[in-house]
């Protein structure tokens, strides 16, 4: 879960605009889907090609290019060259290594962050980059390509022409595709808070070595989490505060919503944070008041047969001249001694409130 | 106690605006109850319909609907119709997951904050979401619903027409409701600084493993506690210096008496946010003085009868040829010898502070 | 040391401006005392009433109305009314659990602080609340009331004529007050400075369990401390750079002073307070380090007579074929073996620095 | 990895502007590179004297001189009178403890940074001090002096008249070597991820006394590195925001995605700093927990044998009169008796999970 | 170590304004030292007298007057008045327990910081009030006194007229003293520097209870010098952004050199405080680390020796029926058993990695 920075350094001698995909290939191709829209109709293009998107740029029609795979390079020269983006702007498409930040291109506006998920099978945390480019009157979404489509509601909603998206622009769209994103990651708190939960009864009623390590990758998973979700508030209030005439007034209520939403999550992982540093704390007091039980469980072993078994061995010497030895009550006597030496030392751990 | 943001996953993939009613259901109905007042009198109306909310959108008079239970989202639909509530709004009140805020929204100024109270049955804070709608003429509260009601006593002092509630408009009223539930939160710190104060003199006469967990379920709460009143500064902050001719400049006034007591409360958390961590420092030194006492007790018993045993071993050898078991005075001066040898160790020990 | 904020929930259900006085008792009877002074003269009433003290609003002579004990809520609210205080005032002047604060009113500036001293019995901190009223030609100065008079010197220094405060209107008066209340800080300052040594010496020379206590308690105090310091950075830095013409400019440069004081008392705190998380930090290291000694004294004893008393004890089995039982030389052998064994082992933990 | 201040104290008496090299020699003579370029073509002289740059101040053209080795004062005075340098600049250019920092000193800009590097042979980072300053038509970049040179690449591409380099001005070519650098962080960061992954599997799968030295070398190099990342981001903010017309608005966009890159790094930086804090706290729970481990076996080994071993001591006593010696099943009757005894030992820490 | 705050409660009662000397007096009588210059000559007096500084005031030559010692109050008011300084600034000078600060007071400058110095014999820090006032035509520096003069370099300059000094203004001989003072603390930061790192060998080779007494007394220093020097960044940059025109444009680029000095100094000594914690840390965990080894030898040479000592026991049995006593190979066979059951111990032992 240590950030796969790796592969950025295959990039660090490059001059600045030469375009490489550092990231893992999730998918084995690009594939892109056209979606034109206005309030009249749809017209809509499974896995397009690069010819197909261009002649949209000059139609009057909203056009969302969503693309899900990364590393058809010539694909991206191409959609850049076509909607006028700059050479920065497609680096930063490409380098899925990114902080979550949004740009201000005048003609168009950049913003990259993660989407996050639960994996299945690992139970971690999956994350995706996905930027959002949007000007006049195009959307293009890119995503580095997972299983899931978050956004395929979206598509849905378009085609049925409910709701605002048909009627509002591509600020309201780009907008509709943030909040889906960031809507999601209260999912994934929902998990973490049940893991939290799970873990504090584990804690409570069992801790095992075993939990700490659960709780080192809570902790672990949290931090993670943390660098995804900060970035966000300021991500959104930028946009908010934007005095670029691509959002309109009305969008901006609705990004006030989620910069809203953003600063919850960022709220909600530093209660878990610290939710999470208490419980450690919590695991080693317990750890060690384990230990001091154990030590009294030794001590008042010790305590009681050391010195009976010295006693035995006094009684084990053979020496010629022991009165005791000859007594005919020397044995019961001795066993007498030794049961009253057990008990007041028995006495002794209650009262000391250590039985 | 960890927040459930359950059943906020279930909007995860929605349109903003679509009216999903989240949280548990606290109330089998939601009541309206309608006070319409002026300086001259006052016009109540207990359980009443959505019908007879209405006529007063357009009264001279002030008029105030309180609303207990949200799950009627009919009702909170044709209320928001009526007093011109955008869907965001209407959202927000619906979903009681909410992080404490205002929002200015030129027509109406909508307020939403944490209601906490004492469950006297398992001793833990509760806590109910409270929306506070404000406009030029009305005031809409809307309660999750449960069994107390702090708003009584305002009711009861605009019937009387005592005071200023009748004189001043709904933003005193929205003021006053504020105050309410602010004030409340001393009230919560009270029973907390008890308790605190209670597990402190546990802690100094008499830790157990079960002070830990009294420890930890306290900063539990705490940082649940500090999650709902951090923001209240910002949210009345934000009321006190808005530019709205909604809020008149008296009542400002007020709001800054409130925006102390808000900056007093987070005070208080992060003292006992403090004397928390301190305590639990405190728990774990003594844990180790503790086990520091019982392993010098065992280490004692073993020092002095380790030893003994040994030299007791030694005359219990069978060798033919050991001359000291033949003499007369053997018995006697071994025992001698132990003694002595059980007195050096026991001024030994004394000298080092450990007896 | 809990901070008591029990008696405010007797206020949490009451409307604003409701004059209830919030906490104890500390003197049977409201004092007042009235000195009004000019260049020319000065006039003195111990023990006045409130009647007494109206006449002064309208002269133009400076009037200093000291009033020591807050029960007698008539007077205030005479008081109030002849001096034209808003209600939430009065009440803030009352309510003894107030977070420092200092409020323009445009006719007057109010002023509320902690003034703290040490209870020579219990040797804790013991705090008052201190308002301070001025306006034109008054201040007016409200203590809960304790046996010690911070403001005789001040007093005293009017009645002679020295110094400023003849020549210099009431902020300048209403300063002197600060400065008297912000330096006696620094003497509470001083008798923590010197516990802390105190402390240390006790720490590094003889550690016991009752240290820690100790470190608790001036950790508690240290946090109640710092709650009544802090704010008052703000409070002073509020007036120093208020626009309010009750403030001369000749004045300000002395609020400039005491607001270097007051961030030299929060320095001198946060200062303490680290010192003190070091030393909890060394107390703890200094417990496992001496348990660390007494398990190694454990061991030692343990590695050479375990040994050693199980060579005994096969010595000491019955078996009729033991041919080392019948050598002459046996019993010495074992014995000079014995101690071979003992050397040994002594000699390992020397070269391992465990003894 | 302390750093080394040292040298510096050699300064503390001298007047502001008098140059002493402060640091170590990394190479044995300064060594200086002028590439003199516009968008036609190149000239380029390698091991230059100071006689040789000073025809290209008064050029048209662009002139870069990179000079290895800080030793000679000389060529360095030489070089500041004749492109105008303020002492004070020549002498942070020499002082090699300098803190990041970028000065607009209107005739030119200064930056003075970090160059981190990972020595192949120790493992540890190595830094080295990079000074940049450019004006109207020239950029002088001064490093200490190591075997690797990060900047060749940008050497070859203006050669090669590829990218904006030959067309844009100073800014830009400043612009690359900062981002040169900075992007070497990544490298070093990714080395970082990669120790931490190793040492956090060592953690999980076996914790050894080593461990801990390596958490404790890994905490030092990030205070080392977060030391030379922390001032990149206002250095770099301040480039951006300049009002100063020595850099290009074009390039100010350059100047934002390095900005982007600076907060990534210090982001990352945190991140893991967060994670080696975890770690030492995850490896401090282990130790206790693999001490409880070797408590308990200590505990069983002792309640099991202690017992058995004071029963056989009983039954090793010589009194005369002990009726079961006699007996002819008393000897496998205590046999049997021992083993029960054993068995219930163990049957209870079954019970209590120690086993 | 504690700051010693004692001697300022004398203070608490009187009135601002009156001098009173706060501190200890080092030296026993006040030196004044006068070095009046310009472009053309020195004119200097060492130990000069209240009469011959007054003449200089209106010269139009710059005066520096150097004076060490401050129990001559009398001396301190002749000045005041002669140079019209205020009251309250005579008061902090005489105060030396005065927080970092620089004041702009129209017709002079006033600032007064720490200047700190290594104690060669007690090797702790001690530290020196110097108070800077500097005018159109004057500088005046107060010193507490102690033997090492850091001034006299200064001096020399002046005497030889190298340099700026005889040319710049008193803006620039201020500089110069406090460039000197600053420039002192990375001296003493460098002997901290390099008794961390001796701490830190002496923790990696061979930890003591000793090495925990250095690193707390380290932390004490630390917490004494970063209140010294943290001020310092706040007391520059008020200089570096005056408007007084007594501080002349060129010397405002000297002031942010300083300026970056004392950010760097305040960097360092967080990267050092960031360290100390860490080694008490690493401390701790080596505490724990070294407790573990001794317990495992304890276990194993327990879990050995006890079973073996159990069953030399049995046979030490008087029973009259035990069969294996009179088997000839009993003896052989049990000591045969007792190796192999050793054997097995240290097997296991070795497997788990105790050995």
């Amino acid at each position: 879960m240590v950030e796969k920075v790796k592969k950025r350094s295959a990039k660090a001698g490059l001059p600045p605009g030469v375009l490489v995909h550092v990231g893992t290939q999730k998918v084995t191709e690009s594939r892109v889907h056209i979606l034109d829209y206005d309030e009249q109709g749809v017209r809509e293009k499974k896995r397009a090609s690069l010819d197909e998107c261009l002649p949209f740029r000059d139609s009057e029609t909203m056009t969302w290019i969503d693309i899900e795979g990364l590393q058809d390079v010539g694909l991206l020269e191409g959609l850049g060259r076509c909607y006028g983006l700059h050479p920065l702007i497609l680096e930063d498409i490409l380098n899925t290594d990114q902080r979550p930040k949004s740009d201000d291109m005048e003609d168009y506006i950049y913003v990259v962050l993660k989407m996050l998920d639960f994996d299945p099978d690992s139970l971690e945390i999956v994350s995706e980059q996905v930027s959002i480019v949007f000007g006049r009157n195009f959307v293009i979404s890119l995503q580095e390509g997972r299983e899931g489509d978050l956004f395929e509601p979206l598509r849905q909603r378009i085609r049925n022409g409910q709701g605002r998206l048909r009627r509002f622009g591509p600020d309201y769209l780009a907008y509709s595709l943030l909040d889906t994103i960031i809507d999601h990651y209260f999912v994934i708190l929902e998990k973490f808070a049940e893991r939290i939960e799970k873990l504090e009864e584990e804690l409570v009623s069992n801790p095992r070595p075993d939990t700490l390590q659960k709780i080192h990758r809570l902790k672990h998973e949290m931090i993670f989490l943390r660098k995804s979700a900060w970035p966000l508030r300021e991500l959104v209030s930028k946009l908010e505060k934007s005095e670029s005439d691509l959002i309109q007034p009305a969008t901006k209520l609705f990004l006030r919503d989620i910069y809203d939403h953003a600063i919850h999550i960022v709220d909600s992982i530093e209660s878990y944070r610290e939710m999470l540093s208490s419980m450690l704390d919590i695991y080693l007091s317990s750890v060690s008041n384990r230990m001091n039980q154990v030590m009294k469980v030794l001590t008042i072993i010790a305590t009681i047969f050391m010195p009976l078994t010295f006693l035995a061995g006094i009684y084990g010497m053979n020496f010629k001249h022991m009165p005791e030895l000859g007594w005919p009550w020397g044995y019961p006597l001795v066993l007498v001694l030794m049961f009253a030496l057990a008990g007041a030392m028995i006495y002794y751990f209650k009262k000391k409130n250590w039985l």
